[in-house]
C-alpha cells in the first residue's frame, strides 16, 4: 500500500524533530551534553508523588481515580490554578481554566482551534520549535513577531492576505524563553497587545518556565496586563499557557490553558473530541503535590538552577573565544548563543562531538524562515558544575578549532 | 473579541457530545440511568495500580516515571502489546505499535493524518459517536459503508469525488460495537478488506472491546486476515486501534495503534508535535498491571459483565411491548433497542426521564447522517441486577405511554 496516497495534505508538513534524533545519537557515556532542556531528575518531588499516588488510590478515591472524568480537567486542581493565577495579576474562575496533556497539548489545540491551511501565525525568529511543530499541523504560514518593532498592522495584515488566509494569533514564551533565555519586557509585552488590538487577533502567551525566575523582577504576564486594561479576562484576546513540567515533574503530562471562557469552552469541546480527557489519576496527583510542595519545592528548583547558570556564564566568559556572545538569562533553563556569522551550527556540532566530545542545539531548527545557521542552544539544567565547567571548555576548543 | 474571527473553519465542526451534555442531568439518585457505557469502578484492579504505582515510584524507576519519554511509548508495555497482539493473529514487532492516550487519541490522529477537508470517511450508519467527533476536526464528508452490500468500489469514489476529495478510509468498530453491541462476522470483515482494496484506502479497526466477550467463538480481527492474505503486517492497509479503558481502567487514558511502520512512524511524528508522548508514569503502572493480572481480571470482567448482560435480555424479553427489537450482543457494554418507525427516542428519553425516571441515549447522534430516531441505546455495565430489572420495566412502561 501506498500510504502517500490516502494521507493528507499536512503529512508534507510533519518532520521529525531534530532535537529529538539528535538525542537518540548522545547516548554515549564519555559526551558532556548541553542538548536536552529537560528538567534534572534527581530533583523530582518523589516523596510527594508517592504520598499523592498512595491517597489518589485510597478506597475513597480509587473509583473516581481511574474512571474516566471531564474534559474540563480535574475541579480542585482548576481552583488551584486560579489561585496561581491571582498571584500573577491573573483574576479568574474555575471556568477560565482547561487542563491539558502538557502545555504543548495547549500549543496544539489552540493552533487547530484557529489556523486553517494559509492562514499566518506569528511567531518571534528565533521561537520554540514544539510549537512550530504543533502548529504546522495546520498548515499555517508564519510571519516575524518583533515585539517593539514598528512595522505596522496593516502590513502584517497584507502579507497574510497574500499568503492566502488571514493572521489568527501571536504566540510568545514571555519568560527566559525556549530556546534564547530571553524575557520580554513590559514595552514589548504591551506592544504585542497593541498589535494584536489592531489586528483583532489572539495571542498566545506560552510560560511554561514561569517559576523559574532566578533574579531581576517579575514582569507580569501579558494576560495580566490585557485584564488591566479592560477589566475582566472574558473579553480578553490573550490566552495564557502553563506547565507543570518545569516545575514538579514532566511525566505526569499536566499543563493548563487559561483564557476567556468563549475560547476555553471550544477548546473543552476539542479535547473531548480528541481525546476524552487528560489522565484523571495524573490530575489528582499533581493537585496534591501542587498543594503540598509547590512554593518549597519551586524554591528549590530556583536554588539549584540558578547555580548552575552562574557556572555556565562564568564559563562561558572564561572559555569562548573573540566574537562569540551570549545571553544572560534571570531564569529558565537555557543559554542562546550567537558565532560569527560565517559559522555554522550544525558543522559546528558534527566537529564538537567528534573532536570533543560536547553537545548542543545547533539554533537552526527554532527560526520559522531557517534562518539563524550561526546560532545554538545550550541548557544548563541537567549538568553538574564540573560537567557545566569542562563542558564549556570543550566548546570553547571546538569553536577556536573551526574558526 | 469576536472569536468567530480568528476561529478556524474545523470549529463550525465542533459541537458539544449530547451524551455529555445529557450526563450531567443525570445526577439525582432516584433516576435509574443506563446511559453511561462506562466500566464499572467496583471491578477496577485497584490493588494491583497500587503495587504498581508503588514500584514506578520506588528509587530505582522514580526518575524516568516522572520524566519525559519517547513518542513511541514504553518499549516493556509495546512489547506486552506485541505479545497480546499474537494471540489475536496479529504478528508484529515494537515497531508496530505506538501508546496512545486512549483509543480515541488514536482515532483523533488517524483522523488527522488522512483527512483533508472534504475527503471522505466510510462509516456505518450508525457509528461510534466518538469517532464522529474525532474526524469532524477533519472536515470529512462521510459515507455509508455497508458490510456485505454490492455497491461498488468505483461508486464510493465518484461519490467522493463529487463531494471534493477521495475516501481515504473506512472505519469500523467490530466486536460488541458501541453503540449497537453487534460484531461484523468474518465475511463482513473480508468484504470490507475488498473494498479497501479496490479503493486503495486505510481501514481503521476500532476494537475497544476485543477482551470483552462473553459467548459465541472469536472472530480474528480485520487486520489478522489481511495478514493473512498477504504475509506481513507492514504492508497492509488496517490499523488496530486498542485500549486498556475497558479492561484495565480508562483514567490513565492508555490505549494503543498496531499497523504498518510507515504509518506508524508518521504517527510518532504526529504524537511528537501533539503531546510529546502519552504519561511515562501511567504507561510503567498500565504494563505492570497487565503483566500481573490482565488474564485473571478481564475473565472476572466477563463474568460480571455477561450476568448483567443476560439479565438485561431476559428483563427486556419480559416487559418491550410488541414492536420494539434489540440486538443480542455476544459482548461488550451495549445493547441496541429500535422502536417502530414513527416513534422517537429523543423524545421518548424526556418523557422516560420526567415519568419514570429512567435514562438512556437516544440513538440519532450515533447516525453520521442525523437518521435513526427510532433507535436508543442501552449499556448494562453499570447497572445491578435490580437495577436492571427495575429499570427495564420502567422503560417497557416510558414506552407504552409514547406509543
Amino acid at each position: 500500500m501506498n500510504w502517500q496516497n490516502v494521507f493528507a495534505t499536512r503529512m508534507g508538513r510533519m518532520k521529525a524533530s531534530e532535537i529529538r534524533e539528535l538525542l537518540k545519537l548522545l547516548d554515549q557515556p564519555d559526551i558532556i551534553s548541553f542538548a536536552g532542556g529537560i528538567p534534572d531528575p534527581a530533583l523530582f518531588p518523589v516523596d510527594a508523588f508517592q504520598d499523592a499516588m498512595r491517597a489518589a488510590l485510597s478506597p475513597e478515591n480509587s473509583s473516581a481515580a481511574l474512571q474516566y472524568s471531564v474534559s474540563e480537567g480535574y475541579a480542585p486542581l482548576r481552583d488551584w490554578i486560579v489561585d496561581e493565577m491571582s498571584t500573577l495579576g491573573i483574576s479568574c474562575s474555575r471556568d477560565n481554566v482547561l487542563i491539558t496533556s502538557g502545555s504543548q497539548q495547549a500549543l496544539d489545540y489552540l493552533g487547530k482551534s484557529m489556523l486553517s491551511p494559509s492562514d499566518t501565525a506569528l511567531v518571534t525568529w528565533p521561537t520554540y520549535m514544539g510549537a512550530l511543530g504543533a502548529f504546522n499541523a495546520y498548515e499555517p504560514t508564519y510571519d516575524r513577531l518583533i515585539p517593539g518593532s514598528n512595522r505596522s498592522a496593516a502590513d502584517y495584515a497584507e502579507t497574510a492576505k497574500a499568503a492566502g488566509g488571514r493572521v489568527k494569533f501571536a504566540y510568545a514564551s514571555v519568560d527566559f524563553a525556549n530556546p534564547t533565555g530571553e524575557t520580554l519586557d513590559r514595552s514589548a509585552r504591551e506592544n504585542i497587545l497593541d498589535l494584536a488590538e489592531e489586528l483583532d487577533i489572539a495571542v498566545i502567551e506560552d510560560s511554561a518556565y514561569q517559576s523559574l525566575r532566578y533574579d531581576g523582577d517579575p514582569i507580569p504576564p501579558m494576560l495580566a496586563l490585557e485584564i488591566e486594561r479592560k477589566g475582566t479576562i472574558d473579553v480578553c484576546r490573550t490566552v495564557y499557557c502553563g506547565s507543570f513540567s518545569k516545575t514538579l515533574a514532566p511525566g505526569l503530562r499536566v499543563g493548563w490553558v487559561c483564557g476567556a471562557q468563549t475560547m476555553i469552552s471550544q477548546l473543552v469541546l476539542m479535547k473531548q473530541a480528541a481525546d476524552l480527557h487528560s489522565a484523571t489519576l495524573n490530575q489528582m496527583a499533581i493537585n496534591t503535590v501542587a498543594r503540598a510542595v509547590f512554593s518549597e519545592h519551586t524554591a528549590k528548583l530556583r536554588r539549584t538552577y540558578a547555580a548552575r547558570r552562574n557556572i555556565m556564564l562564568e564559563a562561558l566568559q572564561t572559555h569562548m573565544p573573540e566574537g562569540v556572545s551570549w545571553t544572560k538569562p534571570e531564569g529558565g533553563m537555557f543559554i542562546w548563543v550567537t558565532l560569527s556569522k560565517a559559522m555554522n551550527g550544525g558543522d559546528l556540532l558534527r566537529s564538537a562531538l567528534a573532536d570533543q566530545k560536547v553537545a548542543f542545539v545547533p539554533g537552526q531548527a527554532f527560526f520559522a524562515d531557517r534562518s539563524g545557521a550561526n546560532t545554538l542552544r545550550l541548557s544548563f539544567s541537567m549538568a553538574n558544575d564540573a560537567q557545566i565547567r569542562e563542558g564549556m571548555q570543550r566548546l570553547g576548543a571546538a569553536i577556536k578549532a573551526a574558526m
